[in-house]
């Protein structure tokens, strides 16, 4: 293995963080928090000495890596970059258990969103705006992470596994360099931020919570700074963030379709129908439940596509106590948790377009039973499947159950719970954190928060979310011994 | 399709259930209950008339089927019989309502065991026969589905989906035709019955006990006729049945070997030992998460490997209210519930080979990764995967795991159950009827019934019971319009 690559790569990542943890910094000094201010000057120091370090010993011989080298690099990026970056709450003494703090963080970067802060008012500034600023810097990164995976040489079978049946092909043909498209994704991603906080801006919202919740929605994260989440802001605010942590849910190459002028292509993906059918069917489904609970037609409306375009964006926000809606709200949310957003988009979860190539594949075994003698052909956005690919999403289906049910057996492990509540605590728990969604049900639903489990669960669930996030096999792979002996 | 081959085949096991019928019809004259007796003789005529009339009005013209012809056979056999054998509760006015007593009946030959009765205890002796004895049909019933499958040309690529690389090869070499196989699987499982009837009346059960718990315990379905299940048995009973609910778990063609003097194909099978590590595993957990809710050592070990027992092989028998034990070890129970018994026996779920298989696979492709340029190659029981069955495996996985979804969605309609509890309801009951065990965890626990739910989630869990029994691919054909329209 070229160790080397890895390292240095490791370092390059720790660099940068230590120049974004600059903005916190500003922010905190702002705000006249001093002692935070130095907290964040602390940890921007030991992650430009590590990541400096890191970068000029480990000087790759080569620049050749395979798919192993890339896997790990990505896991140990993000590993690091939460490890060092739970600092800052641990040196201010605002989150004063590493264990919390690493929790706090990874479910920031990983755009998670879940927390075990349970008095979330009574953070600095400065806190505040760095665990919002992981979820956009967090978003950043999986997008970078998508591209890597649908650039690889398409005969790597095994990055067939990891693909979604991503963007590649679109932007492939527009930006065949992947530094042009990553540019391209990225600006995308900034000026839809951008143009996010101006909207909120204009509600009425102080330009702090705008731009956190900016990044919260960006980077479909759900870190808020209030206990109820986004409950207290005006309906047009919460429209507005409905719609964008929805438009934050679909590929992001579908928008650079729109800015090369082929519109066309972006009404033509068909995971985009399929999302905004099930978003549709979704909200009406809860409004019906829940239409009882609220005064106007609108609030319900708002109301119930709020928390379905929350959860099926995997971002978390909420605008009410889901946890206490009815059984059928409740499992259709549930559900949700595990469909996710569109694959190239900053959500998480399993991935609309993995669910239809499966469906698609059912659908055709079922025909093969029937009709043996007609030809079988699975096609997706007008293409033709080979069997590498559907095999791979079969792959990736049965690691995804396989661990999700090892989260969940972990979990239940912790004697901390109310029995009552353990199993749908426990099992939305992990459905939650391990779909980078946040809240859960029961004893951690939306009002509620990861504060009630054990360092152990936390350090699970953690390991949940850097799961869901890297889709799986690069932490598989980075936690492999196997992977780190030499041959 | 060859539609008079089909409608024969359902006359003639229509035929076979009304001589079926005289065996309860006998329990009933015998203890004197005059009107249940009339019940199952009326049932008899019924099920005789229609079984004759299409065994003659369908006299096949070619005796040529496809698989799927041989599916839908199978799947109108399971749901005709069940239709049929619901009218004796229904007439003698002991389950006044024709969707519980299809529900019950259904429960019954899927060796199920879910209930909506509330008080089994003042049902009459006949009918109590009749619903145990449906269990025992139904495992027999399972036997020869197993094998049908398993012999079908391995050049069907259809047939893929449905085996878990089941007992084939051992047995065929030994009793190449079908016919001898299903006779010898029959004659171990008479023996074996009878062995259990004898081992109970030796330990004091009465004989009318005896016989329904052998059934329950031999179609590893649980049916009881008690309200408290085994546990007013005394230790030597509930170690006799956790014994032999675990023996009917096991390979049926691994008996045969026995008998053919193969001892060493018996120790040799992977998935054998697989079997015994879960329940030694599964059973250590949960002495370990009990131990204080029980007095001595024996009886925590007794009832944890009881429960242990009655789930893995989805009997569903119960000792104790392991509803209210704890988070963990109600966890282990719920996985269980989906691991289920070992492929080519009575038992349901999802099998253990096939769990197998799956993470063999999973193992392969991390190992394709990490290593890609090693020969990857899949083995079980010693022989060698092609892709084909691979990928049957996780087809059935991806279509296993979409309808186990569906079924909790229609679930969660029902507005009766508290929603408090209704997760976890809806989620075990949805999880106890498709691996086909009975007793679910809260509001459907052992000690509670299915009683709870409106007759439109009865029809449900009924179909999810069907489909669980026939591995969903019968069902799911014989469901599908385009399978009915001729070519």
């Amino acid at each position: 293995m070229n160790y080397r690559m890895v390292f240095n790569t490791t370092g390059k990542v720790l660099s940068v963080e230590s120049v974004l943890l600059l903005f916190p910094m500003l922010v905190a000094i702002i705000y006249a928090e001093w002692w935070q201010a130095v907290a964040f000057l602390i940890t921007a120091g030991i992650a430009l000495v590590l990541g400096v370090g890191l970068f000029v010993l480990c000087k790759p011989k080569n620049q050749f890596i395979f798919a192993k080298e890339g896997l790990i690099t990505v896991a140990l990026a993000w590993i690091s970059v939460s490890l060092l970056g739970a600092l800052p709450f641990v040196i201010s003494g605002e989150i004063p258990h590493y264990v919390d703090a690493f929790f706090e963080t990874v479910s920031g970067f990983t755009t998670t969103g879940a927390s075990i802060l349970t008095d979330v008012e009574s953070m600095s500034r400065g806190m505040l705006f760095w665990r919002s600023f992981t979820h956009w810097i967090g978003g950043m990164g999986v997008l970078v992470f998508i591209l890597a995976i649908a650039n690889k040489n398409p005969n790597n079978r095994s990055m067939h596994i990891l693909r979604a049946e991503v963007p590649g092909p679109i932007v492939d043909k527009v930006a065949p360099k992947m530094k042009d498209t990553a540019l391209a994704l990225y600006l995308i991603y900034i000026v839809m931020t951008a143009v996010l906080v101006i909207l909120l801006l204009l509600g009425g919202m102080p330009l702090y919570d705008s731009l956190v919740h900016a990044f919260g929605t960006a980077g479909t994260g759900g870190f808020g700074i209030k206990a109820d989440s986004i409950a207290q802001y005006n309906a047009y605010l919460q429209w507005v963030i409905a719609i964008f942590m929805l438009l934050f849910g679909i590929n992001f190459n579908l928008y650079y379709c729109i800015i090369i002028k082929k519109v066309s292509s972006f009404f033509k993906s068909r995971e985009l129908w399929v999302y905004c059918g099930i978003i549709l069917c979704a909200t009406t489904i809860v409004c019906l439940n829940i239409y009882q609970l609220y005064g106007s037609f609108e609030e319900t409306v708002r109301t119930s596509l709020f928390q379905v375009a929350a959860i099926i964006t995997t971002t978390g926000y909420s605008t009410a106590n889901f946890a206490e809606w009815s059984a059928m709200a409740r499992a259709v949310l549930l559900l949700l948790m595990f469909t996710g957003a569109c694959a190239g988009s900053t959500g998480g979860g399993f991935k609309i377009s993995r669910i239809m190539i499966l469906v698609k594949k059912i659908i055709n075994d079922l025909k093969c039973v029937i009709h043996p003698r007609t030809a079988r052909v699975v096609k997706f956005e007008g293409k033709r499947l080979d069997e590498e690919t559907l095999n791979g999403v079969s792959s990736y289906l049965t690691v995804y159950v396989f661990i999700f049910l090892c989260i969940f057996l972990l979990l239940s492990l912790d004697t901390g719970i109310d029995p009552t509540y353990a199993m749908e605590t426990n099992f939305s728990a992990a459905a939650s954190c391990f779909n980078n969604i946040g809240p859960g049900f029961a004893l951690v639903g939306p009002m509620e928060s990861y504060a009630i489990y054990s360092p152990f669960s936390k350090i699970i669930l953690s390991v949940a979310m850097l799961l869901g996030r890297l889709e799986i096999y690069p932490i598989l792979v980075a936690l492999n011994v196997t992977t780190w002996i030499k041959k």
